[in-house]
């Protein structure tokens, strides 16, 4: 999915213009490998199909936020969705339960389910803070295992657009065992980390590497994530660049 | 005011580029029932006449932010600031007291001034978190009737922009005790609540339901605050929808 | 570098696609007296020669980031660096040591050298918040002294995007006795104050006076900052206006 050496970099739609949503894409979509249509946008935003088709002309994969396929299971409209899957060209489907009373194995079968009809992306962790610092480093590896076990091609760690639940502390802050144990059993390259505030952007660049598969990234931060995987801002300039062979010749003897 | 079964949205501009505020009104205006320019904005907008006119193209009601009411009775320029209303064909006049030294007495008499050129929407609270604090529920009711019983068509509960005054503490938390004393004494359909986090959109969205009116809505969060209503989004899907007949066949027995 | 009676307005770009850029200098430019490309965005920006052309046609002065120069210093391109000055026709070059192990008086030979290139702005302060608050009002001091003794036009204080390191504290708050130490040293005319959020706006309004240059405003803030050097909004509406002859005209007599 990614379109060069530095990673997926998921970009969410909060609902842009369409206006503004074009000139996103226009200038900065050779950064994004993937969009997302937060949560149930797509349903209220009048130009949907016209934001798919300015994606699809630009070649970029996109998807509807889990909580559109939660809210169409919960109220049994699920034809429905997929239907929407089908007229704009979505390439992918994201499966979670993030919020809905859905257990880890039911949500294994649908991944099985929508893969029939789209490569299907998988999250794991709760929206409610308290739910999801239940989960224990071994729970949240079991259950990116049977996502992938059910055929999901990406599975994706949640942390909401705050980046204050599911693998983030309600502070903000990266779960470092969780973080730990994921890069311990898993591949990084079939992860994706939600990763909207700087803080845990750095972070998982400067653990995982600049190759770090980023999602729920601001259509205003796409330039600012592309900068720290390069080591253009202060944050990562000094851990990802070589400084000149003779670096102490910038200071002055005293 | 309001444009469907939802409540009135009133979006605040804090001086958008003209382009981006007509893309804004474009794609998102049929969610937006009152534009409000925020505080005194207009008079360093070089656009306002413009942007006035896209929202009369559009049918949306507008007007400008109590803080330029009350900069215009500070400084003696209150002619002008009527002229600014008649040549924009701004809909509604807000009157306030979040700033200057005006008692609520005097307020209320500037509700009745200023109902013979427009509607007017008035405002309690104050934009100093700490004077906010000492106003009791009783005060806040008492303050929100007598702006009624001038005139005003719609009364307004303080939050700034930062939703961290007025109706809500300092910390960002709605203060409990002052929405429970409005609801008891008023209906929701004539009061407006501030609600420029999304923390207080679902709080008041989950107290007093979605047709709950709310104002200071980011020009980027419109979007949002439709599928908060609308239980598109994971704090209100559960609350607001009705799940499955059979929920619990969405989970495995074990 | 102001274009008015209200000191110099520096915004920063951190990225902005190129159809909102040129949306927002249309609307604002003659609110902006300098635009900064910070950081190393410049190299990831597709349009960077069009921004470029679009404030030249504007006739705004524009550099960038201090961190794209550390980048070329530390990775040894600085020709490079000097050949994208040429070819946008950037107006500045800003010299720091925000980043990179660069010692004060290595940086101000930087100063002197790049002076026969540019106008130097040069910036005091570590991006890094411990390191920054181990420097002494007096380190300040001196450090931008030294800078202007080497050829600065101005010299500026970091605070980040964040405005919580340099001269703000890791909470957000200005570091008052730098503060204090500064305006005692030095004419406010040559230093710019980066102060991206509101607080440090106001605080610095009030202390300094609307004539105070502040630096990395966002895109989204000009507008704000214009009415807050104007007293038309709340935090600095009775600080910067005279009331009306009368003031206790506005209430009624108890």
């Amino acid at each position: 999915m990614s379109r060069g050496m530095h990673g997926t970099t998921m970009m969410i739609d909060p609902g842009l213009p369409t206006g503004a949503f074009t000139d996103v894409i226009d200038s900065h979509g050779r950064l994004v490998d993937l969009v997302k249509f937060g949560w149930g946008t797509a349903l209220v935003t009048k130009d949907i199909d016209r934001k798919a088709a300015v994606l699809r002309e630009a070649g970029i994969d996109f998807y509807f936020g889990g909580t559109l396929f939660e809210h169409a299971v919960w109220t049994d409209q699920l034809a429905d969705y997929l239907a929407l899957v089908e007229r704009t060209g979505a390439t992918h489907i994201e499966v979670s339960n993030g919020t809905i009373p859905l257990d880890q194995r039911s949500k294994a079968d649908y991944v099985r389910r929508m893969s029939s009809h789209r490569p299907v992306l998988s999250e794991v962790g709760y929206k409610d803070a308290d739910r999801s610092a239940l989960l224990t480093p071994a729970d949240w590896v079991e259950a990116l295992r049977e996502d992938l076990d059910a055929g999901a091609v990406m599975v994706i760690t949640e942390a909401r657009e705050s980046g204050r639940s599911g693998i983030a502390n309600s502070d903000g802050q990266m779960r470092a065992d969780v973080l730990g144990a994921v890069l311990d059993a898993l591949d990084p390259a079939i992860v994706m980390f939600e990763a909207p505030t700087k803080d845990l952007q750095v972070e998982l660049i400067r653990t995982v590497g600049p190759h770090v598969n980023l999602g729920n990234i601001a259509t205003h931060d796409v330039v600012g994530v592309e900068t720290l995987r390069r080591g253009l801002r202060g944050d990562t300039l000094l851990s990802l660049t070589t400084g000149v062979a003779a670096a102490r010749s910038l200071t002055h003897s005293k």
